[in-house]
């Protein structure tokens, strides 16, 4: 395999996202692979203590903290889409942010970016007004320094995040089918998702080294991504980020937060 | 009347206590008449959309912002204690300033102190693992520097704050009874709340430019307060919150926020 | 005036749409108005405590209760659409139905009808999915006894009732502007909700009478409604819904909750 | 061992202790070893549609249906004592239990008993005003017929619910060190906790076949108990309490629900 002597690609997942007496993601597992930790504010996921406590771990191991940002939908998990009007989820967006950066703060660290969950990522591809109602949130907790969007290449959140001056990171996805065009196959459709470790592995190191992926046709597809995201809430999902973390390493692609 | 030449007092009121479509306080009118807001922070009242715009209104009148914490208990409104275990408690606090802090500096201003709200502003009063725990969660938040905090004489909550080298500021109430110790007298004994403007706003004036108050009993108390509490939830509570400003100057006391 | 010797109409409104602490509608005065309370069950207003409340004077004064069903959102007092999967909305519907059944029960009374709130009442006007889901609720909570539901005339959620042999009763607005397809005006359109009382309290009377109603246009449109709308939850409400009453007992209607 | 030829025992656990996303108790599991289900209404876990599927199961197989009510605190799973006041906790206790009857009744059974959750179990052991608002609640939710009420022996709870006519119904714990006096030693407290299998099915072939246990002393101590409490909530909570049943069976005690 040819990398390019430069390569080098951050790692996100999910984490904290419990609530109460209920665990999800195994924090601890994913913390000693990831660079990135998108930690669950409390609006879908994530209560105080948890918060705290990931933050910890994650300070600790020299992993990067960012706000997973959500509707405010615990009993869907976030993954419902709700027609939030712009200045009150911008609002919501900023009160996230806040509550996380003092966990931050004093585990010696800081929210480094910001990465909407579930429904809000998914509404935020293609809907301008919510897009810019996050990025408008990101604005108002950061001020002028602001802070980089992770998000889905040639979604409107990016878009709106790199006009707004702010810095926008694309993240790819070794489990997601890919069309010919490099957008991901929608879940729901036979063969969106990708079960086999193997192929997941095999798919993550060709994205980080060569930047490219196969469709769900069989042609290349360029896949233009600073992050590679992680499931971290199925079964086996801390092995498969072990094993995908081992293989960039041996590919060469140096595994290190985004800039 | 003889007044010390330096009195000064400082006003505070509880504000932005709504939720979604609901309102509770009269921000506005409030705000022309306090030098300090205790903001809800979202547990017990108080929701993003809220928080930032009396934020702003509060930063744009030069009034003083605190962290007004509960809590977890939007159905309760705060003022049903409960038996949060230490650490969470501190979470808890710690991710109500967070989130505020964001609005605040959005405006131009910040956090400046914290007050515990309802059924928490009671059980610190005497417990003293619920005092230590919001003084912990100050310090999560704040750091080093740390945030005054706002309570009653004598309470558990300032003894933990000044040993833990927060500034104790005691607060006075100028509709309340005391008992000829300085205490409150409970709320649901007959005469504990006074609801003659007059007589609130003589006491007013008493409190603040003579540190004394008439308890229930008919003898003079000492009361050592650097802020008095109006209240803003009641009919006429603006209204009463002007003519105590007013019958403050008019007796000399200079009505500013504490240091 | 010519009114059919068997005009009559019901009156319906939201009652009980404060949540602890919080206050929204004037529910003693308006359960003196209406025939049929649509009484909110805890998901985007109304708490248990008002919920017994608001049963026990509704059947005190022979007023209907119903279950104003809603998205779980009391941040947004369930006015933000939501994209709940059919199941999990039937599911969510039943629970606010049973719910109030156990309050109207012990009042003497019981749930007589179901009438969806907000962004629901307004999504399932065109979403067949929903639509459904709501109807699924109501017969999941219901039995085969089934409900009647309360909705928009042409609407699919009246469709999806009938069609699951449900009793499908239209509502109409008398402070909403209409068009000559005999449709609301939306929202946000100028003109689109009427404010002169006078006009108002016209148009209730025409629509019941005559079951017609002056389009935007100036064009008659017809009105096929058993149910008249009040708001509850603006200054002045109930005193309008006062006016309503006694004007269309003038004009000979009769006010009478719906078969 | 000499076990009383109508020896009979029920056998209870808590169930349906997700949210959400979150999943706790093994539902399917423990519902073909118990004989009564105590199911989460919403208020500490439980949403909607866990508790139609729980209440679908649990009348599959003919397990009963009980409704585990507690205080509204999901971000404390319940475990944090709150003040509520009575006529409010009356409230809350019947508005659950009305939204799990719809899903009983819907799955073709029906809710056939009460029981407290975590702090509100605690609280009424010794609480009367809660444990009056308790049995109040039911009352409120279930008229003149009742429900009966399963609760700790000794506890003012079960006093309250026999003073109202209601049918108090005590449970033993197998898993619990009782003192010489026949009450739970406290959690907490070294040894409070049984964590050896054998001894924990031990224990309850002896409570329920003769009607006595240990004592942490060593002395034997009379159990007064018409059903066994079996855990749900950790790692080999269900193996233990089949074989706890097989246990059971192979004294000769029959495991049927209460009367």
């Amino acid at each position: 395999m040819i990398t390019s002597p430069a390569a080098a690609i951050d790692l996100n997942a999910d984490l904290g996202e419990g609530f109460g007496r209920w665990t999800l993601t195994d924090d601890e597992a994913l913390l000693s692979v990831v660079t990135s930790a998108n930690v669950a504010c409390g609006f879908h996921a994530g209560d105080p203590s948890i918060m705290r406590r990931v933050c910890e771990l994650a300070a600790a191991r020299g992993v990067r903290i960012g706000a997973q940002v959500s509707y405010r939908d615990l009993a869907g998990f976030g993954r419902r889409a709700m027609d939030v009007p712009a200045r009150e989820l911008a609002a919501e967006v900023a009160y996230q942010i806040g509550a996380l950066e003092v966990f931050a703060r004093a585990a010696g660290s800081r929210v480094s970016y910001v990465k909407p969950h579930g429904a809000l990522y998914n509404r935020t591809v293609h809907d301008a007004e919510q897009a810019g109602a996050v990025v408008a949130g990101v604005r108002l907790a950061a001020g002028e320094a602001g802070l980089p969007v992770l998000g889905l290449p040639g979604s409107l959140l990016l878009a709106a995040a790199a006009e707004a001056g702010l810095e926008a990171v694309p993240e790819a996805f070794a489990d997601r089918a890919y069309t010919p065009a490099g957008t991901l196959v929608p879940r729901g459709t036979p063969g969106a998702v990708l079960h086999d470790p193997d192929a997941v592995v095999a798919r993550a190191v060709r994205m980080a080294a060569q930047g490219e992926v196969t469709a769900a046709d069989g042609s290349p597809v360029r896949v233009s991504a600073r992050s590679l995201c992680l499931h971290g809430d199925t079964p086996g999902a801390a092995g498969l980020a072990v094993r995908v973390r081992e293989a960039l390493g041996a590919a060469g692609v140096r595994v290190e937060a985004f800039a």
